[in-house]
């Protein structure tokens, strides 16, 4: 802990073809591979509807009403990457929005996931750029005080350390840590295949309580069949 | 109260005729007509737009965080039923997504209403299947846990018998007992009819204050009309 | 203060030429044009996507689960206003429907931006009635208690006077002083051209931290740059 | 439902000696021995610490912002009721004081219970008047719409019904049944008993997971025992 | 509006034999004496029990996560002064402790009331400097961005100010416009002994209903009288 | 990560003299002593007034609504640690009460600190056991779901690793990771021996501008010293 507040040049990202794997399958369906760990929480609303994203994370750690450091992470980023802003304390203020997406679109950049808010939201769809915000807000911020581009930052109750893969869809968004990108996209793949056989199961009629066996589980639990009164 | 947990089978639903004609009508028509009552609250929204649905409630109490009873619920349904679901204490997670609407659908089941989350956002629109929720959330759930299918459940501050018809739009979720059904289903026709009168008469510039008599009402409450300072 | 509760009729608007200028420019540059000032928060969210529009407020203050008031501010109303309602304490009923947007509609009213709830949501976007609020709901209101049309009121942390310019968007909605207005107008142009020579240059790769000359700002505030450990 | 707004003067009570043995148990004994039902949820917070009541529900349905039936519902209170009062919409004004708490105690109603909020609240501290209710504010109320007194309410999601016995301390609010009162009763206590025990052996140093058997669970549930990396 | 951030340092305080009359009335009477008017809402709590204080405001607007303009605001301050902090958008940082509560009470002034966080509760409680705000934390705060001094601020949707009267007691907090100080003082004393007499009257079991006249507005909303079905 | 669900038995904690002299300071003095970090957030509100209490954490993961995990948890505790309970998503439920308390207390913990709720809280109170919580509820839990002991957890925003000091008191809870807990705590009871003299300074009247040399930012930064106009 030399440097308190730093930036991180030179980040190891996870292998943009495992990147790739993972961008196949859901939000959901990632985050049930990795064991239901991963979601960053339902406060993390898209902008824009239908839309699936996945790269590798650059993190940005601002103080709230302060965006500053976000200026301080563009030249850190790489075409694939998603940016991951996070504030100190709660806020919601607008520290992002079409200037800066600009810049970041200029880099190759695909998106922005943010625990606070941004703003230009009809711009930013306009102009594709992808975001999942906590907030949309014109409330501006200043450019005043120091942070850190590229540590470890929680973002709803995750943790997302630089070089991770995010992905982001209507679902929301999950993070997949970097050692554990290339395990999940197996098992990610190995879930999509068979909840497709699964799908075909159910929708010819079958019941999901005989195709998963949960009749013994309900009757062990005490669960009674009864005839309306 | 012998069993805790059941599982109710042959429940009575209201006619589907009654049904169709509560649908004609909006969920702020048949809330007003039932006066004022039923509306189930601002938090459950819409994962698609301008879509109304009309149908008889299967309902389901399931734990925080377990879908168990879901599962056990779609047997008990038929085509032109809602799926109603609660959890005994409040919960955002992802308990319902495409596989069980694959299911629910293959029985017929028009919708899903929940007090909890949703995954599979981008999905369940784009297979049509309707839902009203608290959340989207990618959180999943276990099985693990028992409930209850077809008792009646608090929605959103609403009590919902099964059987009872669930009306959602764009407005949100009421709930109509099946008792005072038919009975709705006549004053909300006699309300949308003379709400279209209404509409005519304002539409021609009349003034409310004059069309509903409310200048008197104004002048008793003591409200004065002056000029700007 | 002779009277608590007036109903104001004859207010001054702000030019509607300055009116026009300012719908040129967004809510987020006209918040910023203003000093960061003016903004309404971020729960008043619009009723569409992709629309702005700016015009003099027309003020109601209303006692919650009441609409009363809504009703006796229609005739004050004159084309390219924009009704703001309120109430004297939080509230989130559907106090505003499509009766009452005819009604404004006929008027030349070309929006509504209230701190209570809406409703018919669907019906207010298929006739092209623009609405931001805080909630959608079905909760329907009483005409029994008075309150006050034109007179200054609080949205969500501003204070709108009579007359004053409101401007909505995608953003939320910002609240102009009559008195700020035309300087403002000019400001938010300069800002306007500024951001889009700004643009130009983000586009073309020069990083912002060069550009706004951010890197002595950063050194001054001890922000370090390390390569990864 | 002839009349929609309806003052029920007659209400069957619980038994005394049954809303005595309850008094003994506390909110969170009691709501396991109903199965885990009855909680009134988490907002409900009480304006003293460290008293518990239990009392006979007479229910209120109100406006919101609107008192007008509370003064109603008076008349209808006997010894040893609790007040319940709900509105027909979420509102946090004060809606209740110590002039209704006096008329109140002076009839021998020995607390409040609301979903909305209450004022004077150091008063009725003073006065040894128990509230529990969703907030403190001093916004005042009018008293100009019907409701209801004596009608089935929903409070936090739990339905009351008038003669239900209501018990109220730090953790919150159960409501019982007037049918289950009695069987409640017996389980409670028994649960009481049984705790006590539980407390003894816990106390010495028995862990919970053999006390309770929980070994084989966890095994089976696949939780590892594993020694820190 | 030709400095936009200004410290105003010779402001026109209420009469404080004014103020003395109406730290007489608590929160809730204030209010009701106003009309119902500015009460600040729900959300601003007392950091200590059963205390009232009534003082002048000096108010600050400051940058969200900053708390350089109350140390601007200090030397402005008088004995008999009440600090009023906002912040320019929402913030629960602890931007107040002990330390400037220290500085404060050096100059007389008599308490806190602030829409963002305080730290140190314990400590603020132990020195007897009383605070009334939105949250308890102990997250830090810079000095690093402008902000104002006694101008007007919104403090949650009430507009304070600087000079006006600010109560606070359990009930929350109640600000008096500079010029309605007087005449809501006269007010306020003749509504506390209205009240005392109505207590008495009250507490011998005449029914509100009798004492209000409220018989005749229930039978004109059509409330019926019923006997339990 | 071989097995998911884990007990870890044998954590290094941090030494106790050192958690000894964190104790001595105050959560919001840690909190700047590590460089504004480390707190918990406003969310989590202790069950008891004027209580600090410092230990090592010994962290717990379990589904919502499910305790079963905390029973696990019990064994693996030492005299001197703190408990701290996460869900894997938000959950308000009373999973931890006087009889865990006991249990705990039984091996010498000190306190508990849960993401989730508590009951029994007067009974907590009573036996003086400390708490931390989200929510207080009376809604109980089932012992059926696998989760973790002793892996890293997230609270509020802030990551737990076993073994890290836990300092909780009235202005929430800081986690001190292990390895910055030496340092910590030097540069803790730095800060409290010059907060003691800057206390001393600004008692005596000596102004915050003045001491803090900030007159010359204030003026950097633009804000103008003006008469009340």
């Amino acid at each position: 802990m030399a440097g308190r507040h730093v930036v991180v040049s030179n980040i190891t990202r996870t292998d943009p073809k495992i990147v790739a794997r993972l961008a196949e399958a859901g939000v959901s369906t990632i985050h049930e591979a990795m064991g239901r760990r991963g979601y960053a929480g339902t406060e993390l609303r898209p902008n824009q509807a239908d839309v699936r994203i996945a790269g590798t994370a650059v993190t940005v750690s601002s103080h709230p009403g302060d965006n500053l450091m976000i200026h301080a992470a563009v030249e850190t980023c790489q075409p694939g990457d998603i940016l991951v802003v996070t504030t100190t304390s709660p806020s919601t203020d607008g520290m992002f929005g079409e200037l800066l997406a600009t810049s970041l679109a200029a880099r190759g950049v695909i998106g922005l996931v943010t625990g606070a808010g941004v703003r230009d939201a009809a711009e930013l769809r306009e102009m594709g750029f992808h975001v999942w915000s906590r907030a949309i807000s014109a409330q501006g911020t200043v450019k005043a005080s120091p942070g850190s581009v590229n540590v470890p930052v929680p973002l709803g109750g995750v943790l997302v350390s630089p070089g991770d893969v995010v992905v982001a869809d209507d679902d929301g968004v999950v993070v997949v840590p970097r050692e554990e990108a290339e395990q999940t996209a197996v098992r990610a793949a190995e879930r999509t295949a068979k909840e497709a056989a699964t799908r075909d199961v159910l929708r010819s009629g079958e019941l999901g309580v005989d195709y998963y066996r949960l009749r013994t589980l309900l009757k062990d639990l005490g669960v009674q069949y009864v005839d309306q009164a």
